[in-house]
């Protein structure tokens, strides 16, 4: 069975129909699906509308709040502090982005931390909103634990992506959106698709050994952070999940660590919730507060292409930019519609016939 | 020979006077002299007391103004731009760390951005300030090109560090303090002393081919990020080291990218210089503008508690909070003093002979 691909726009359609369908507001329905696609667009599969039935079940399991009364809880001139009330983080981020977007109009930069949420989507969906206003992005989530510090067995921390977002000149933006480990999990889930091996330094088993099964999580094992083990640096990778844990959820009260609520709504929640749903962090930087844009916007064409002309490995064709492959894979995918796996359509055919919308 | 223990407070007056010899006034001379020497404390042994010979040829180059006239060349309510007018990082950080807290003390937050200075010691002497106030501290800075981005040959980034530092309540501070490669240059330096190999995943030759040659970077290999290699997440530690370029020296004017000075004052200036000097980034976040600070500190101290109870690898004695080997080193270090090679004892001994000053 091959891929089908389908409009984004076609694909965008059908999701807002199904946020419809479960008692999100028209306007909130648009965000959510916009917000989820982008991930589609940038190539990012595994957070896109592959998730859609997950958010569904989510509601069904009344994880989620539909009619979200978002509310902010705690504010200083720069800073915010953002009670989701239990709605889609792909509903209630995208109000925290744009708090912190209008406090860095009136004093320099804004900082959101947010509690009582939900998954987001892809963090650069956004920091990429500060993009248009000339003002640097800032993105960043916990997430239900897969990951084990330096040293350890346990699953202490998520995959907690950080994503900034810095606008150029002529240049396109650029778009920095990692998770903290050394490979997210969704490049895992493909493997596990493919029944194929990950690569050494990707994950441990259960006693913290270094293994290759791509399966291992499901046997008690654990992703590791950025840098593998500790020769190369795994402390680090630890320590910046652990500083988007701080901000996200330290920050604005939501559930912490091995605390956070998981994504499947067939895995029951944590026995212990020390803080309230799952926290983000959101900043954003008016270029203008710095220097002007116009010398801003030169300095980082020139430094862009200072990149784009630095020497390639032989064999290796050209030294990227943080954002370049997602960009062209949108630009790629806008024209020539986003590839499905024949099991995602199925799922969508199922949610499409089980809440009555047409697929 | 061993290394003979020196007592921290000797080293600091000593290290005080050399700087009131070059030309420091009294007040920056202790800054600096504190400054640097919280790296030998702390156990980061290569941006200690081992660099002040180094710091006297700068300003011996004339790449260093001992008495400079530290400005703020733009501001908004939550962020300003510093000028070091070319002194020492050592005075300058400071300056503008203090900024930022005074900015955070008004608004919440306070964002400095720094062009024109120099070299800065070890970024957690900066970040750590903010803690007395409740403050959450970030501290970065741009260096001179030893890195080579993923897929490329060229050097074209420093180490570019990273500090977070977090307040806790009964527990000691969360304090990460990361170079954005795999091992600091500084890990590299005592491989090449002992004539011993580098781990795979350290450094690469000229053609970009993995190598444990320790002395590779004077044959024009280079480090790599965090991560190593592509398949190991390797764009993703290029990725950070370019954001700490970004709002060090795009945001201020600095120099950036393989147009940052050199340390070594024997090392030719780069031809091309874009700003001015190097750059710093700091950042500074009340805690209380976001919570309470009791509400916050009950939940740090939980955890860095539930840190501290995750279960270690067989073999390993426990899991590590980001800060603490530091902050054993520093205790063990003003108790017994601090070891110096004797080949850093005679750079001391011909420092203090050449500027007339008692070792």
């Amino acid at each position: 069975m091959h891929d089908t691909n389908y409009a984004y726009q076609q694909l965008l359609d059908f999701t807002i129909q199904i946020f419809k369908k479960i008692g999100c507001p028209q306007a909130d329905a648009v965000t959510a699906a916009e917000v989820l696609l982008s991930a589609d667009l940038r190539g990012v599969d595994s957070h896109g509308v592959a998730r859609l039935a997950g958010y569904v079940r989510l509601w069904e399991a009344k994880r989620v709040n539909a009619t979200p009364q978002i509310r902010v809880i705690h504010e200083t001139p720069s800073t915010a502090v953002v009670d989701g009330d239990s709605g889609l983080g792909l509903v209630v981020a995208p109000f925290a982005m744009n708090l912190a977007i209008e406090k860095a109009r009136q004093v320099g930069t804004g900082w959101v931390s947010v509690q009582h949420s939900n998954h987001y989507g892809i963090a650069a969906a956004h920091a990429m909103k500060a993009l248009e206003h000339d003002m640097i992005g800032i993105s960043m989530t916990n997430a239900s634990p897969l990951v084990a510090p330096t040293f350890s067995t346990s699953k202490m921390l998520g995959t907690n992506p950080i994503c900034v977002a810095a606008p150029a000149g002529n240049e396109p933006a650029f778009v920095a959106d990692l998770a903290t480990t050394t490979a997210a999990n969704g490049k895992l889930e493909i493997l596990q698709r493919k029944n194929e091996a990950a690569p050494q330094g990707w994950v441990q088993d259960a006693e913290g050994n270094s293994t290759t099964d791509a399966n291992i999580l499901k046997k008690g094992g654990a992703l590791l952070p950025l840098g593998g083990d500790r020769e190369h640096g795994s402390h680090k990778g630890y320590a910046l999940g652990a500083v988007v844990d701080l901000f996200s959820a330290l920050l604005s009260g939501a559930n912490y660590a091995p605390w956070v609520p998981p994504f499947p709504a067939y895995v029951p929640m944590p026995e212990r919730q020390p803080g309230k749903g799952i926290g983000h962090f959101f900043g954003a930087m008016r270029v203008d507060a710095f220097r002007t844009v116009a010398d801003y916007k030169r300095d980082m064409d020139d430094w862009i292409g200072g990149f784009r002309k630095a020497a390639p490995i032989p064999g290796q064709e050209r030294v990227l930019i943080p954002g370049d492959p997602e960009r062209e894979m949108e630009t790629e995918r806008r024209s020539h519609g986003i590839p499905l796996l024949p099991a995602v359509v199925a799922d969508l055919k199922a949610l499409a016939a089980k809440l009555d919308v047409v697929f």
